[in-house]
């Protein structure tokens, strides 16, 4: 190269980089992000995913949980102008968040962000979609909000490699509350500083256990509502110059070194140069994968590869000696174990997270859908025959936690073995699902609650966000108040 | 003794109670709780409590971050029918919880349980004031519902016996949160199972981060605040059937476990058992330590300690040559590490959590008051050069966490050497404060904020308040709005 650069330009410069905290890099992210430089494609993804979570949150309304979430926020805090997806009423705004982003995870359909094991946009759709509308963004100010909460939140969860979840936390909570704090700073046009700040009070507001695992409890279905609860209240509070501290991720009890145990001796680690790398540059966007079934992501693979193999060896349930699952040890805690619980899922979430049920499942009904999550599916003497039959082994090869893969090996009573290997769970970047997948599935949720006309309303509004001028029409076909 | 006692239902009631979850059990004595049982001693111990937070609560409407905090949230809610403690605004449930927590907590001058090592009273108080109003409670409904709070929240802290603020937790806000479920739950008449239910769902909101200790940011104040936000939260979503993990304490990723790391490693450890132990029959309030000086808790006997050898020697700050603090090794983190930033506060938090700042402040002035906060004091050159010859000594024979214990050891430069050591740090039950101190402490610190007069009738309302039909008096004479 010709051009000569001022040594001591450039190492000021790497100086002022490296004096910056993680919190000063993302809010210095936040607030110099600008739409115009975003890929038209990841722009169009960005709108996809913002359907997907919508169309789900409408499904969810008609579940007795989105019910009963509602019906506690609004006997607590009263009616407000905030839309609550697919339900009759509006809340105040923190409120219509917590209760939207119960909605759109609670019936883990949801896409997940690869690398950061964390449901992202659950908690962002939701936070821009309040936010928004408090604060009169346009819709291309949306789109931005939200891609900050997913670019952000996707590399803290990366920065650990899957150790949150061994730790017992749930990323999508502990981590999503400060993409939604970023997202939100961000439409409340929070300065630099004042972004800085409002990570560090979100640093003792996040939460999320993982203890639903125990019991099928509803609770992880309000993590990324909590999340967006969280940011709002954290943005507010630097608004006004409520000081939090500074190293809210790399401090001597920030984000990482308090929730991985740093100080009483645990094992886990964390690469705190992932948060920041790269941002704005590549797009993490690209790595969150769109859910085909509605189950726990790790799982998904293990639905394709079994109903490959029924497809391609036309196996019927009564011909199965055994199957053996392969998968990522770090998936094990959460999906595999305790495996005589696997194997009886109780409710619902206990199904949706059980790989020996999804295995069973697809292979008795040749399909894995919301209606294999009904009582009468996870009672069904059938599919509970076939969850004996499912032993796991730890995959070495796992792509975990890039890519949830999955190998399937069934052995029919006649000796027969066949095997089939999804390297990379499809609805991700390496196995996409195409855009007319996931309109289908768009409409399939959207349909269980409001007519096709109005679900038709949604999509139109927001495959053209990037036009409004505010998102209160979209507000509007959304609720049913 | 003559009774016949039946061998087989004796095993079956203890077989039930085994059977039971932490979560149950906290549940049955919440909903047990008959206010008729409790000693007239401990009832009026809890009034003094309250009354002393509600002294800090209107002193700390009178600095700056109290006016933030109450900003940001009517900014962010807006007004509401609830008080606010020494303002002119009221605002809705939540948000008054929230604010008024971090007023009572943010002088660093409350009451703290000495072997749970948490301000159980900062979160309990404002949630009771709120819930009390909300579901309309007697004085006497509200004076159970804190008990309730107080006695819960102790004991979990005590279960691990300082491991929280190892790992780098503040259990006024993780631990508080579940205390202000159960009083919540139980001024809202929560059935018990309602009340297990919704301290599942407050093990996925509850957080608290000891990062403030690194550069004195305001996190820390608004932790209880915070803490009172989850349990109103909680117990409204069980209220109608949210469902929540049954064991939030002791499950496989529950309070312990989770927070403790025991998944990744980490060597800190608990007992579950202590935090049922004696509920209802011993009253964990009397280990509830008033504070006689605004710092953290921790510094008491070294102020003490150094006040005493300064009176008794009549020593002057040029005379002295090097003071040696000894302190128990868990608390050295919090109070002395690092100590070259413990000699240089730099703002008035981290002069409250510096043993060399306290005593330097205690020998040059005489006196360690709300003034020794000032930055005209942190600041003062005197204290300083006092501040750089102190050290610390782990002492092995402290009584931490059951009593802050303190010892200092001043050398003169003539060769004189005095040691006081503190045992039990004054204010808590074995070196107590009168009922004249603690009511002098109130009138300082109220008389800050709002008249003799008013103050006066604050007392009057608290001291009497279990003949109070509701709240709404006390609420009024509180509030400036």
């Amino acid at each position: 190269m010709d051009s000569v650069a001022n040594p001591a330009e450039l190492t000021s410069v790497d100086d002022t980089d490296a004096a910056m905290t993680i919190s000063e890099r993302l809010a210095s992210f936040t607030t110099g992000f600008a739409y115009q430089d975003v890929p038209e494609e990841v722009l169009e993804r960005a709108k996809l995913h913002i359907l997907d979570c919508l169309g789900i949150g409408l499904a969810s309304a008609t579940y007795r949980f989105g019910h009963i979430m509602a019906n506690a926020m609004q006997g607590l805090g009263g009616d407000g102008p905030y839309p609550v997806i697919g339900l009759p009423m509006r809340l105040p705004l923190r409120d219509a968040i917590h209760v939207n982003g119960t909605l759109v995870h609670g019936l883990d359909f949801d896409d997940t962000h690869g690398g950061g094991v964390i449901h992202a946009s659950a908690s962002a759709v939701p936070t821009v979609l309040g936010m928004a509308q408090a604060h009169g963004a346009t819709g291309k100010g949306a789109l931005a909000a939200y891609l900050i909460a997913v670019e952000t939140a996707s590399r803290i969860g990366m920065a650990v490699n899957g150790n949150f979840h061994r730790a017992g936390h749930h990323p999508t909570g502990l981590v999503g509350a400060f993409g939604c704090t970023l997202a939100a700073g961000r439409l409340a046009d929070l300065s630099a500083p004042q972004l800085a700040l409002a990570q560090g009070i979100t640093l003792s507001m996040a939460s999320g256990s993982l203890e639903f695992l125990s019991d099928g409890a509803w609770t992880k279905r309000q993590h990324p509502g909590w999340a967006g609860v969280c940011g709002v209240t954290a943005a507010a509070m630097a608004m006004q110059g409520f000081e939090g501290p500074m190293q809210a991720y790399e401090g001597r009890y920030g984000l990482f070194n308090l929730h991985l145990g740093q100080h009483i001796g645990a094992t886990a680690d964390y690469d705190a140069d992932i948060v920041t790398a790269g941002l704005g540059e590549t797009w993490e966007l690209k790595n969150v994968a769109f859910k085909p079934y509605p189950a726990c992501h790790f799982n998904h693979a293990f639905a394709d590869a079994a109903l490959t193999l029924q497809k391609e060896h036309s196996l019927w349930p009564g011909e199965i000696a055994s199957i053996v699952a392969r998968i990522g040890e770090g998936q094990v805690q959460v999906v595999c174990e305790p495996e005589a619980d696997k194997r009886r899922p109780r409710n619902e979430y206990e199904a949706q997270f059980s790989v020996h049920y999804i295995i069973a499942a697809a292979l008795s009904r040749g399909r894995f859908t919301l209606d294999e999550l009904d009582p009468s599916a996870f009672n069904d003497p059938a599919i509970l025959e076939l969850c004996d039959r499912v032993t796991y082994e730890v995959d070495e090869q796992s792509n975990y936690p890039r890519y949830y893969s999955g190998e399937v090996t069934v052995r029919t009573k006649d000796g027969r073995e066949f095997t089939h290997r999804e390297d990379h769970n499809r609805g991700s970047d390496a196995n996409p699902l195409s855009t007319l997948d996931l309109e289908e599935k768009f409409f399939a949720n959207a349909t269980r609650c409001v007519s096709r006309d109005r679900a038709q309303q949604v999509l139109d509004l927001v495959m053209k966000l990037d036009r409004a001028q505010d998102l209160s029409e979209l507000g509007d076909a959304l609720t049913a108040g």
